[in-house]
């Protein structure tokens, strides 16, 4: 299925616009967890058994995978084969390079490991984005702006009368309109409004909520379409560090899930 | 021993400035090298048992070795140990995150691998570049002019009198002067003049030559200091393709890379 009619899909039967971050640090996970022999893999197949119906998507923070070598790299394709065929699963990789180094990229993360998307830096331009977008089913989120204080540095200059940020989402969407979308972070209230006003169908993936201290409530009332997903991850994922148990550690998660899945339905049915 | 001191001794004792890209693929490695349990690390190693003595730099794009996964980590590994340890290593990863992920793959590349330095995307700014800097004797080449068609797209931008590429080289300074360093394509000879001489100190990384045809005369010629690296990497490592053992690969290998070095020696000597 085409993603952007999966994502739909998954929006409408979910009813839940929350992606959960696995960015699984070993370092944090329960100590009941740590005699597995890959921890990592236990604590997000865990997570995903406690939230798989409370989610529209799961983004994995590829750093977390590489920095944990062949355990990482098990540790994703366990995790994968646990999320639902009927979620968005998004690598968050944010690679870009040459063409054919890009396809390289693309062959790992899409062909091989089986994720639906991927964030990509918007840097080197169109061939480096092709291998990606050149996938049947498959999707790219660019990064456009991002929830980090180095986004002040280059992604709002201004050229002409647009700003850089804004010439990488018109400019991306002239290579391809239905297999780009972008990451916007969620500081970005004003803008994710005009953006998604002026994109009624272009998905958004907006990071920085939870851990990173926006407020949800102006962020979501800001977004002016239905294709979004908000990603929460520390937010989330370690909020029960001193659970003994699975069923403790499920509980907890879910309720966190929960909470984060409802308070964005919240503001979206007062808006 | 300091980045850029480490790179002056480097092109001082060798007399060169050619960096070998390890872009290692597995479906290009004579047969000879196939049936060995590590085809990459094989082939990788001959090549520098091979060059050792003729480049300051080798550089593996990070593509190839994640395609390859549990091979391709321990085949970093091995060609790491096999450089000698004056030469310069290059992790060619275009990473760049928020900066607790960049924390990651800085402890993944620098800490844990032992790579001297990485390329890294500019767009999410200095927090994302921190974590990379902020090592001692580890240095960043910062992408400002890729070598590749969709480089057009945004790096030459105009914003007031400067051009993008021309921004992030300035901001980047200002973050760290001594630590960083740019990609500049080859084909960009104009530009490396313009950079180079503006910026005496700066080591300048100089991808595009060979495979991808641009003039070696005129890059090298534009070229204003003496702290630059050219990568070359399919025209050298995908010579010897039918060398049916060791010797005669090794000899191939070792023709081709004489001539890179002494190419770029020529032009410099004739300026």
């Amino acid at each position: 299925m085409h993603f952007a009619k999966k994502l739909k899909k998954v929006l409408r039967e979910t009813n839940s616009h929350l992606c959960i971050g696995l960015d699984t640090d070993v370092r944090k996970i329960p100590v009941f967890l740590k005699s597995y022999a890959n921890p990592i893999y236990e604590f997000n197949n865990l997570i995903v058994e406690a939230t798989k119906d409370l989610v529209s998507a799961y983004k994995l923070n590829i750093a977390f995978y590489e920095r944990a070598e062949e355990l990482g790299l098990a540790a994703i394709r366990g995790t994968l084969k646990s999320i639902p065929e009927d979620l968005i699963t998004i690598a968050d990789a944010k690679r870009g390079d040459i063409e054919n180094t890009s396809e390289l990229y693309a062959q790992e993360f899409f062909d091989e490991l089986g994720f639906d998307s991927i964030t990509i830096h918007p840097y080197m331009g169109s061939d480096s984005v092709r291998p990606f977008i050149r996938r049947k089913n498959k999707f790219v989120f660019l990064l456009a702006l991002t929830s980090n204080y180095g986004s002040k540095d280059f992604q709002h200059l201004r050229i002409n009368k647009k700003l850089l940020y804004e010439i990488v989402i018109e400019k991306a969407l002239e290579w391809n309109e239905h297999k780009i979308g972008f990451v916007i972070g969620a500081n970005y209230d004003r803008e994710l409004k005009s953006i998604t006003s002026k994109y009624p169908d272009v998905p958004i993936l907006v990071p920085g909520i939870g851990a990173q201290k926006n407020s949800l409530e102006r962020t979501v009332s800001g977004i002016q379409h239905n294709q979004f997903i908000i990603n929460q991850s520390r937010s989330i994922i370690y909020t029960a560090p001193k659970a003994e148990n699975e069923s403790q550690f499920r509980e907890i998660i879910r309720e966190n899930a929960v909470k984060a899945r409802d308070d964005i339905n919240r503001i979206l049915s007062s808006k």
